[in-house]
């Protein structure tokens, strides 16, 4: 690094588990980064809310005045990591007015407010970066944007929420109940005290929301994507699942459909074994791609935690800070294509329905009837006795969501069927 | 796009497989590219070796006066997919020393000269981008430069090879013989007649040679990593490693050493089923990533193949075009760092050795006895009978490649041991 290098300031808002392993990283390579930026990088503020040392971190950078971080114009780069929506947006908001360029790991605030920031930015000509934001270390926003470039992506698929994945896991390998490992989970710390963010998909949601944006060059909110969340899994549905030679992940979905909408959904898919997903066990996260020229990718990696999320967010530092060295701005969001979201009803998939029918005969019949008249074509149905009772596993072959809606609607009021248990898309599977 | 947007002239070097989808996708989403690298991309010339039409491509474009596309002042930057040092060289070091950016597939000519290139377009304040020349459409050279340049990567290891990985997967699911599974594989030309080049591993160790390059910040050239191909594994060993519920791969690999040299190197290599790369089948590449924060990430993708070998070609056109719309340029090469190669006999790894002994008592104990005599301790052996033979499969803790080598030399001159059948490496393994 030659000693006439630009120097840059960097302002911190937010020091919990992340922002510490930031401030870390910052110091341990503080020579790498200048070699990789062009610029000399010098954490010079950190705010937090409430006042206190942090470990690790020189308690004379930290403030709790978080307005004097995006105001102070020898600060040029804020990070923010604090989360939530306010005061987070407003003070992104002013630090992009005062010119500085910005990196952030919120994701619920991006999948909210994204287009109001994402303008600001562009009018202020600085970067908004936020790889950290989805799937922690695994650099999928990059991936995206940049070396997809010049390929058409057609589908995303992620897993990208580690809590569900581990439990999923968990009931999987182990045959156990979905509320028993839940409870494992929050004692290991690996899902909060109130799971609901987690378990009900909205995290998922606002990744979903993220990941759609850029793949398709259009605005997507997490208001609009369909999201249902893991807990009415039954350890029966995995048990079955895994008779198929599947397994059952909540994925985050954002395809084109053949009328050029986005369809963006959250909700658990049993999917076939050998698909790359399902081989992402616990707290992992992948994202899968699939794009016209490219075809098929997987990126695989730690999707949380301080270091991974610290890692995304100094890569993204290295690229602003060389972007301010060179007085330029990288990629910024683009919604050109200003696609239209497809309703969650024409969306079509194939379908697992199982369910507790009379043990008689002809009842096979009159279900497959009842599939029929809807329009629904059946790949596959397996049949156990359970006594009295006999339970159907169905798999159908693509539906629409309505058209599968108006059959389960049409099944609950047979007489035969004592009981629709379960209704589980399937994906990665020849149709 | 606004209609003052810059124009950029683009001139491609071969038209070949890649060469016609990288032509086919320029003219199929002129718009897209435009609105996502800020210029108007026009293919203004196509240099070829012979005369005359290539599909899909405009005759009026094609010349086969190569030193026309790299001196022809309206041409803004080259692509070079015409493989082979030279001509590629000498063209590549005019087209930019006359101040034209460059992409590349050439992983050959970038892990013998890529020092020469790379200093060259530094000096000429040019791009030199690469993506496609390791693992196609996988972005890994973007990844690993620019979304870990704020982390330490550690270890490199991927399967970078198509043919070797689809003649490996057969021979593991099909429990077919290497010789069988390479004929079928050239006669559906997914081998070459002279397939040389990857079942030695001489195409994987120039992809070694650059992922090792760029993780390591260090200038590695070809000739500086060991090689070894597939071309004696056995069904047995496979059968061997598969009762190990491993499979057996060929894996580029480079990694930081505990005395801070670079280890680079690709061998076959015994790797738990359960390891990320483990599941990677047939022709499909994936890379493994160790970095310090970011833990484990694993990028997996086609390899290889017209389209999507030509997807990370436009990846890196979109990048460039926006350096060049905007005056700047994008990550040079680093090599600051300037580590050393460590020697292979110094390289630690776990051995999996599979020997042919006399089946009578006290065998074990004389075996055992001998690894013990180098310092080479043992993890695991495993016994089975051959009628007057018995057949020992050891796998050993980590152990230098010295004491290895001098373990195996002691080995081949006892009595009770008639063959030493195989060593192979052993990773992704508890040693």
């Amino acid at each position: 690094m030659n000693s006439g290098a630009k120097q840059l300031s960097i302002g911190m808002l937010g020091c919990g588990v992340v922002g510490s392993q930031v401030a870390r990283l910052l110091q341990d390579d503080e020579q790498e980064l200048s070699e990789r930026s062009g610029a000399v990088l010098r954490l010079l503020k950190v705010g937090v809310r409430t006042a206190g040392p942090r470990e690790g971190v020189n308690p004379a950078l930290i403030t709790t005045d978080l307005q004097s971080i995006v105001s102070d114009p020898s600060i040029n780069i804020v990070i923010e990591v604090m989360g939530g929506i306010e005061p987070a947006k407003s003070l992104i908001l002013e630090a992009i007015k005062n010119g500085k360029s910005v990196i952030t790991a919120n994701k619920a605030l991006l999948a909210t407010h994204g287009h109001e920031l994402f303008n600001a930015a562009d009018a202020a000509k600085v970067d908004l970066y936020y790889e950290a934001a989805v799937a922690g270390a695994i650099p999928i926003i990059r991936s995206m944007r940049e070396s997809l470039a010049g390929d058409q992506i057609t589908r995303v698929m992620g897993i990208v929420n580690g809590t569900t994945n581990y439990i999923l896991t968990k009931m999987h390998e182990e045959g156990r109940a979905f509320d028993e490992v839940l409870k494992e989970a929050q004692a290991l710390g690996y899902a909060e005290a109130d799971p609901t963010a987690d378990i009900e998909g909205h995290d998922a949601a606002a990744k979903a929301a993220l990941l759609a944006s850029l793949a398709f060059h259009s605005t997507v909110v997490i208001d609009e994507v369909y999201c249902e969340g893991i807990s009415k899994i039954s350890s029966d549905d995995v048990a079955a699942a895994k008779s198929m030679n599947s397994v059952i992940k909540l994925l985050a979905i954002a395809e084109l459909t053949v009328k050029d909408e986005i369809s963006v959904r959250v909700h658990p898919v049993i999917l076939p074994a050998a698909h790359p997903l399902a081989s992402v066990r616990n707290a992992f996260n992948a994202v899968y791609v699939e794009a016209e020229a490219a075809g098929q990718l997987m990126f695989y990696g730690r999707g949380a935690g301080g270091a991974p999320t610290a890692s995304a967010i100094l890569g993204d530092l290295v690229a602003v800070a060389r972007h301010a060295a060179y007085s330029t701005v990288g990629y910024g969001e683009s919604d050109y294509a200003d696609l239209d979201i497809a309703p969650i009803g024409a969306v079509k998939s194939q379908f697992f329905v199982r369910l507790h029918v009379a043990d008689k005969s002809g009842v096979l019949a009159s279900i497959a009837q009842t599939f029929a008249s809807e329009n629904v074509s059946i790949q596959t149905v397996r049949q156990a006795g359970l006594g009295e009772d006999a339970e159907l596993v169905v798999v159908t072959h693509a539906a629409s969501e309505d058209a599968l809606d108006a059959c389960i609607a049409k099944l609950k009021k047979m007489d035969i069927v004592s009981k629709v248990e379960s209704v589980i898309r399937v994906e990665g599977a020849q149709s």
